[in-house]
């Protein structure tokens, strides 16, 4: 149970990123330069797009990313790894480069959000924390996102903790969600920690503690200034919404009944029904809060339904992404520094023509219309292509390739922005606020048809014609050098082996 | 960014709680006794049963419950709460008493897991951080037996960090896979803190960073004993497996070549070429581990297909439980104080039958039979019943009680143990591989027909008639009281409501 005692974050990567740093320190080459590079194949949910979000955690994580003496000790115990590595490994630092997306930022499957930069040692080490943070920070800002669209302008609150994967979730999904769209969370830990607001005001349990609706918030009412009473413990319509009234009616200051809160029942029926309770007994203005499992989906639905709903609270869904609980970000080797020093893109084949990746250091380009601010497409460069000198640029499907169009009278914004120089930290950490008004903008630049709940059309993310050229020739050379690997034995069509 | 600052686990809970714990403080009712229970009304995964987990978490949590400095401050802050309720909760201690099952004993839907008595105060505030840490854990378990239960005695690896839902998920999702029949992790951290065994050796980046199988299993096996070579990078039976091969052949002891692993392409067909060649060059003895999105369902079908998989890597369905990624335990009250001083059962109405609770502190006793330790089936008794001393018991389906046993020559065993006492740890936590052994101890006294993978027998979960008559008089009663309760309004049939 020495789970708080000297916890620190380096050992929180696989056991395979260690021992693939002891093989490049023993040959020399943990200090060979290389850039890997975050992304994921596909938006989640079936979504047209996805919310960045994860820098924050990511940015803490490598600013203490050090081998305290108990990571050692226990290394030493359970790996046979000899003291000089081990004396490597307590002197460590993390000095790479690191740029990325913002958070908040919209972003779309196959374009780098991330990538790291400096030696084989620091690029692999940090990998399996990387994509643990902006794997489920960025699902759970999307999934928001998404529940933002078609909630309108309604309150939005965020109630998971109870069913979030383990406390970090619960936290950071929390801050997730605001950045996605959503007005508070019921976490009190999230709401000190990011600055976020907090709401809630009772549950069930309360009710049965007094056994009676009226006694027990009459109570609350005592205690709180500002009430949202919780109808459907014993029967919504018979007893809580009368028996929330008849408090209110009690008040002096009216103005302190918010509202009801329903968390059972159909939320379409009894809205409605609550609605003309509440309007009938003169308060048009409290506000029905509901609960009970829902999604986007459901939202809609009931909106379609005409529920008259004026705040929803979210929880299950949303903090575990129950519909799609992963992304599957990838962190993969673009560059690697050759014998003569220099770095040289290079490439992962794959038999999955979609598993292939991008060879080389890139720029994102979000292309918009000058004229009115609306989304073109992204632009992926090579990290010196700078098309904002450019008087039109040629966007194409990097597979079907006669999907093209020439952009003209554009404005070409840089997505990817430097956050670690050599180790150092050179970003300013935007406030929460700051970063939520942010996505919202970015969001609104977007049509219309990208941001649909169900079957969006695809986001062109196009590549330039040298990153087009440059991958090309990549697959054609890294195909004869392995060829030629292969010379080494003879297979025959059996796939026998024999040495030569 | 003050994340790590201050950071306590105190304000870990919903808003919601502290705002009842503020009305029962003014109401002078914050000491009044009382008891909740947690428990799950589905099996997850469409199971026979679950594993549970999490008690080890939820004691370190309680042990360290204690609102800091910093969280008064932020309160103050953001809430509208006066200094007499401030210096309250800066003040406040954690005195209730939990009962819980055992981390790894089998455990099914509807009876309870675990149990806090002591006062609203108490009870209430740990709520949220309760289900939390248990929802994820037993969750975690549960899938990670499932997969056990396939795998028959083929080593299982977690492999899943980098898509887990933040960090802690990743560590405590490691840990609950190991209670629930994993052999190892990939997280060092996890290894390091909760004293698992860790697994893992290389990536594709490092065979890209050498640009060749061969150069790259070299390095490999120059700085590592014992060598299992990821083979498919470039080409899977033409590069990978000849190589890997190939070094094993240049080793002075081949004992130090482990295996290979795939992680991509058809598991079947790939495996049984593998297998074929590593046997026809001398190696019948190096495994083969397969990776690549596995789950129960995918692990079945490939054993019967006769995939020659030694080992099996599983990540993303894992630790996120993919395919039901929440288990939703809720926490419900059963008793409360009333005015005389005494703990009396009450219970929740829903319109919902299956969402009924049942009132009264209770007991579970398993029921096994004398001769073989098969089990019969769960019985829930009132905390004062002992069926130890009975010749036989009466177990009849708590919904359809026609559907009933008599059950003679049988051992109970009680499931529920005191963890805290008043506030103080009474439990001795037992060491991870004495809960690991606990766990499969017990799930291999259950009938086949409960542990199967898809449409498994429901396990019999049986209330005794005391409790079930409790149960029965609780339903009128509370029905009687509402009903009361509504009087004092009339209600028309539209619901149009005058207060008398």
């Amino acid at each position: 149970m020495k789970t708080t005692i000297n916890d620190s974050l380096a050992l929180h990567t696989d056991l395979y990123e260690i021992n693939m740093m002891k093989t490049y320190w023993d040959a020399g080459k943990a200090d060979q330069q290389a850039v890997f590079e975050v992304y994921f194949r596909n938006n989640p949910f079936d979504s047209g797009y996805a919310i960045f979000a994860g820098l924050e955690r990511v940015i803490q994580y490598v600013q203490g990313l050090k081998f305290t003496e108990d990571d050692i000790d226990y290394l030493r115990e359970t790996q046979n790894y000899p003291e000089e590595f081990l004396a490597y490994l307590a002197d460590y630092h993390f000095d790479a480069s690191i740029r990325s997306m913002e958070e908040g930022e919209i972003v779309f499957n196959n374009e780098p959000i991330m990538q790291i930069k400096g030696s084989l040692a620091d690029c692999t080490l940090v990998e399996t924390a990387i994509l643990n943070i902006i794997n489920y920070q960025t699902l759970i800002a999307t999934k928001a996102s998404r529940i933002r669209n078609v909630a309108g302008d309604d309150n939005l609150a965020e109630f998971g903790a109870r069913r979030a994967q383990e406390m970090d979730a619960a936290i950071w999904g929390a801050r997730a969600a605001y950045i996605g769209g959503f007005n508070s969370t019921s976490n009190v830990r999230a709401g000190k920690l990011f600055n976020i607001p907090i709401s809630g005001t009772h549950a069930h349990a309360m009710v049965q503690a007094y056994q009676n609706d009226y006694e027990a918030f009459k109570a609350y009412a005592a205690s709180h200034e500002k009430c949202t009473f919780l109808v459907d413990t014993y029967d919504t319509l018979r007893s809580g919404v009368p028996n929330a009234i008849r408090v209110a009616n009690e008040m002096e200051d009216k103005s302190r009944f918010v509202g009801v809160r329903i968390d059972s029942g159909d939320i379409s029926y009894l809205s409605t029904r609550i609605r003309k309770m509440l309007d009938d007994a003169g308060y048009p203005d409290a506000i029905i809060v509901a609960s009970n499992d829902l999604d986007e989906k459901t939202i809609l639905n009931l909106k379609m339904q005409g529920a008259k709903v004026d705040a929803w609270g979210v929880g299950t869904q949303l903090i575990t992404a129950f519909d799609q609980p992963a992304l599957g970000a990838v962190y993969k080797l673009c560059c690697i520094e050759d014998a003569s020093g220099e770095l040289v893109p290079t490439m992962k084949l794959s038999s999955s023509p979609d598993k292939m990746t991008t060879p080389g250091e890139k720029q994102i380009w979000r292309i918009t219309r000058k004229k009115d601010g609306k989304s073109e497409g992204d632009y992926v460069t090579g990290i010196n292509e700078d098309p904002t000198h450019e008087e039109s640029i040629f966007m194409f499907h990097p597979t079907y390739t006669y999907v093209n169009k020439t952009v003209r009278h554009f404005n070409a914004r840089p997505l990817l922005r430097t956050i670690f120089d050599k180790g150092e930290l050179v970003y300013d950490v935007p406030a929460i606020d700051d970063i939520r008004d942010f996505s919202r903008e970015h969001l609104d630049a977007l049509w219309e048809e990208y941001r649909r709940m169900l079957n969006p059309e695809p986001y062109p993310v196009d590549l330039s014609q040298q990153l087009y050229d440059l991958k090309m020739n990549s697959i054609a050379e890294i195909r004869q050098r392995v060829a030629e690997d292969c010379k080494t034995f003879d297979l025959d069509e059996d796939l026998n082996l024999n040495f030569k």
